[in-house]
């Protein structure tokens, strides 16, 4: 038997269980040029939200359909060259035990690694992080780096490895506890809960010397006062907007755009991680050395059951999370 | 005797002659280090306002001083070696007759062009527009370039220049009039009214291949309507937000800020002109071989009388010029 969860229907405002749709149904029979997956591991990510808002970087969600979502499976019946029973593969087949999938939708990972390491630190999560920060945000030693976001999955890892580029490193997250384990666990310099009446100040007086490189996951008000605290010739990675995902309307746009950027010649830049893959390899490598080094922390939030995906979901959108959340499916 | 406007004080909302004061004074004399100039040509620039809100780029303007502006001048007396009577000179002395200027905020000028030339099209002006768009903005040949306020100082040249590129060049200016002169005399491919009521859908039909460089004068709804129409690795040269100059309070930030600048990698980039500097003789040599072939025209805009200076810039967030707008005070 195959679980599933499909999409079932365009959420006004926030996510809730009715946004999904339980089903059981046959597990499929791979045809010609496809691989029949069991799933292991689902991410969970804030792309999957905006998907359901309208044509991205790829085509809307349609309702009716198994929600989609990144995950890592092994192969268990092969009807194409390269990819055998057993093999560990990484696609977007969504949230369901199998699928049969077209091989050019594959990806064979060899990298010698626990399976959980491979549904983010050293896939999307850690790419995105790592290209996000060196090639858009062009961190030098010594800059002030601030990342928002910054107990989530991507940000955890982009604060860590720009202190890894010698840089002093900032993050927001929501809570004093979330922003205690940024500094005491994960090295940061210093973390602000940007839900907190004075986090503009708070803020200031955690970059006193401004700010060189904003790794931007929220959009939104925490946007708003990095700007106001960039340096001339600042560079903002924009690598998500997720403060306006799970809303019904639109917050404000930045009020300083285009005013402070001309002003202080700041670069704002969007990138998506997919740009980059054909560079994953050197990324993947050094990714791993760094975390069996203990230089950087692969923080794994998992939850246990395909049942739990809904719950997944929504929860990363409270702020529940802390790293890198994905469900263990079998 | 020394004619001055005096930046009185703060405008609330838009600028008015009350905005200005008329003083007449004695001529100064030149100290060490300092030359006597007497003005020419004053440059009226969305700038000048700009100044009146706060830092920016450079101090604020306070009230009591003496109005700020780029001018050129000739000097009369000198008492600093390497600037001799006669000689003609740019800075930025504001709007009075005379001035006695340190040798280093003086700029002496050697081209050999009609001196109205020098107050714009081969200095600041020219100079903006060839490396935002060149640098900032790095069009290819054969990529669609939107520039707004295209009919102003700044925006005119541009588009030739983008022309001159290789590139297909739309405009945006207010009204039928400009749009028209866009077209018919600097040899845009099209013009769109932004006060138009379908002003979107016309932008949308003159750019059928979307946007791949955006050089914005403007901000405001202009920018939200290129954001919207921009290609996948489009590029924003931010140069000025002159819509949110002239007004008691700033509109809205950009809605799809930063959310398409992911989904579609824009890249979006302020500039000020000096960081070029070091580079303006290239850039002069080639804007003036261009004018001097007939390629690129330089529009000029210019009032009679020092007299006429605060109309001036009023009438520059009215819209009334059209190219490059300047005083002549002698």
């Amino acid at each position: 038997m195959n679980r599933q969860w499909l999409y079932a229907r365009q959420p006004r405002g926030k996510i809730t269980p009715d946004t999904f749709q339980w089903r059981e149904t046959a597990i499929p029979q791979p045809q010609p040029g496809e691989a029949l997956v069991r799933t292991r591991l689902l991410s969970l990510d804030p792309a999957n939200r905006a998907w359901m808002m309208g044509k991205t970087y790829r085509d809307a969600l349609q309702p009716g359909e198994v929600m989609n979502g990144f995950a890592v499976g092994v192969v268990v019946e092969s009807r194409v060259s390269g990819l055998a029973k057993g093999d560990i593969v990484e696609g977007d087949w969504g949230w369901q035990d199998y699928a049969a999938v077209p091989a050019r939708r594959l990806t064979k990972r060899t990298v010698d690694a626990p399976i959980e390491l491979l549904i983010g630190p050293l896939s999307v999560t850690g790419l995105t992080a790592y290209f996000g920060l060196l090639e858009i945000g062009q961190p030098r030693p010594g800059d002030t780096v601030l990342v928002s976001a910054a107990a989530g999955a991507v940000g955890s890892m982009v604060g860590q490895i720009a202190r890894i580029a010698g840089c002093r490193v900032v993050g927001t997250a929501g809570g004093k506890e979330k922003c205690d384990w940024l500094t005491r666990e994960l090295g940061f310099d210093a973390a602000v809960d940007y839900k907190s009446d004075n986090a503009f100040r708070a803020l200031r007086a955690a970059c006193p010397d401004g700010i060189d490189v904003y790794f931007d996951n929220t959009g939104g008000p925490v946007l708003d006062m990095a700007l106001s605290l960039m340096n001339l010739r600042g560079r903002v990675a924009c690598c998500g907007n997720v403060s306006q995902y799970d809303v019904e309307k639109p917050g404000p746009g930045p009020l300083t755009v285009p005013g402070l950027v001309v002003v202080k010649r700041l670069r704002l830049e969007g990138f998506i991680v997919m740009d980059f893959y054909d560079r994953r390899a050197e990324a993947e490598a050094r990714l791993a050395r760094w975390i069996a080094e203990g230089r950087l922390k692969a923080e794994l939030d998992i939850l246990d059951g395909l049942e739990r995906a809904p719950e997944a979901l929504i929860g990363l959108f409270e702020g529940t999370n802390r790293g890198k959340r994905a469900v263990r499916v079998s």
